[in-house]
């Protein structure tokens, strides 16, 4: 049992109240906020997300705001994705890298007003990055708004944001966004979100609002079966959806995430190191024999001869494909099929790189 | 109940192993690495401290490295605190501002060898401002080696210490730091902590040493009550050490803080925010009466009128004062024995600022 300490320096968010009277049963700390990891059971919550609907707690994707003449200019230096590609009603995901090339975070970005963009973070303090960089000529102006997210994810997640929001919500594509009307306010409304079972991220600017967001989701969607919920590292692995921080972090390109798609050009910081580079390893769905235990620390893969060819710092038992599911980081000189060793603190499991993730 | 979810995201340190074995029970995330907050309870952990030793894993507090000829010119632009006054041997406290005189961070910097500099972080990625600063022209390269702090505290201290390290550490003066041969390496040894009860803090390279390290001072600590130990809330507010991320945020300043002190030169960033500075609030002590509930959320302080006049974010309940011991930020219109209340999530509390901190 492992008791996580309150304090001011992690976090409450305009739904912990809600998400504790909920049951929560365990916290994760992110972006130094709190986010509820699990509720009955990572297994129980995992079938319940795949067969209803869920309302996530994910304030702890805190908000960069970048706005003002060189915000687009700025914006491009971030990051290799190539943002004239990117219509001005859709998010996207951006790889964003320091001078060598290494991952700082996975954001998603969206422009929710002509001329303003806001990142969607991963865990980790980009913010302070943006800012600093900002300094250096840009005219811009970089905050961190107190803008808190509220996630729907699900199969039932359509009817439930229609009831709520508006049937608008069920016309927007992958990755579409708008502001729609709630409660008298906008709310700025994405069909996004951390799990392969779809649905919408709603992002809304005053606690009053949040408050009747949640009330409203739990009550519109008493016969849908909805229920609080939270990010389910089971589904998020078997859909091959990467954690920052646990899959992959600064000492990881893109290309080795497996996200060299998003590298299209190279006059941003980091540029001329993504340019030369030729990755010899990326991340790989690997099926694990048996149930493995809390992945908590790095476990290495070895070869036949025991060397050291890659590493799984994501792992769980999946009931749905009956065997352990995890994300590794491979030597490109191995792949699908082939037989590895993955080490863990209980011991050693047997480990096979796959072709696809199983969702 | 709060329980703690583990990931890889949330890092393990060289010594997670010993302080679960050491019967911690409970812990928090501290840049984005465990750090253990509770061992018997906060009064009997603060009791044990007062009186004996212990040894504290924090290696949480993570180190940014910049070295190369640009590393004093990058450093000043870092922080108002004039560098030039902070003696080759010496740790120096340091603030470091945004451009509007925001505290980003309040690491400890220290020389371990000439032409290097190392932070020693608070909560809170500053590696991530101090790189993206580096790319504007400064002629240095910032890392985040893995060196890892473990930290000796309590009357104990010295003779433990002394036992361990060898009596050169019983020279130390306060904030002086040296390189001393630990089990055929170097470690480099500051007399600092985050404690009032004094001690060291032991940065060590290499995981084979840390482990070494930590039996050592075991082993050879049991005459001494030595205890597996963490920083303790009670005694910190006790002794008015700040606690970056509860007490202070990027919305306060410097002089807000109450650290003026080291607002020394303005050709750092932020510097002409911080000179035209007048600051119309400042952290105080703050005696509460009764037994303050945890102090998870921010507590409004109200003058009689029911206005609003600052806020308290870290409170406990001493033993050794027989009172609740806070800190609060305070409107420069209220001082020394005035009579506030506070607004805890169960309800007011009265508070009274205080001239000084308990100890």
């Amino acid at each position: 049992m492992t008791r996580l300490a309150p304090s001011n320096r992690l976090r409450r968010t305009w739904w912990t109240e809600a998400v504790e009277a909920s049951g929560v049963s365990a916290w994760t700390v992110y972006n130094r906020t709190l986010l509820p990891s699990v509720f009955r059971s990572p297994a129980e919550d995992c079938a319940h997300l795949k067969r209803a609907v869920q309302v996530w707690d994910v304030a702890c994707e805190r908000i960069v705001q970048i706005e003002g003449p060189g915000a687009d200019r700025l914006m491009q230096r971030l990051t290799p994705r190539d943002l004239d590609r990117v219509g001005a009603d859709r998010c996207a995901y951006l790889p964003v890298c320091d001078s060598r090339g290494g991952m700082l975070n996975d954001p998603v970005a969206l422009r929710p007003r002509p001329g303003v963009w806001w990142l969607s973070l991963a865990d980790g303090d980009l913010g302070l990055w943006v800012s600093s960089l900002a300094e250096g000529g840009f005219d811009v102006r970089v905050t961190e708004p107190d803008i808190q997210t509220l996630a729907i994810q699900g199969p039932n997640a359509p009817e439930l944001a229609g009831r709520v929001l508006g049937n608008a919500v069920r016309e927007l594509p992958f990755f579409g966004f708008a502001w729609l009307p709630f409660d008298g306010a906008e709310v700025l409304v994405s069909r996004s979100g951390f799990s392969k079972q779809g649905g919408f991220e709603v992002r809304v600017a005053s606690e009053a609002k949040a408050h009747a967001l949640w009330d409203r989701l739990m009550a519109e969607g008493a016969d849908l079966d909805v229920r609080a919920g939270c990010p389910n590292t089971i589904e998020r692995i078997e859909g091959g959806l990467l954690s920052y921080g646990n899959d992959m972090t600064r000492d990881d390109t893109p290309a080795e995430a497996g996200l060299g798609r998003y590298v299209q050009r190279f006059d941003c910081i980091g540029g001329a190191a993504l340019r030369d580079h030729r990755p010899r390893r990326r991340l790989m769905a690997v099926e694990l024999e048996g149930d493995p235990p809390v992945c908590d620390r790095e476990w290495p893969l070895l070869n036949d001869d025991g060397d050291r060819v890659g590493r799984i710092r994501s792992a769980a038992r999946s009931e749905e494909f009956r065997c352990g599911v995890a994300i590794g980081m491979v030597a490109m000189d191995y792949g699908p099929g082939d037989r590895l060793t993955c080490m863990t603190q209980d011991g050693p499991l047997a480990a096979t790189p796959k072709e696809r993730f199983w969702r």
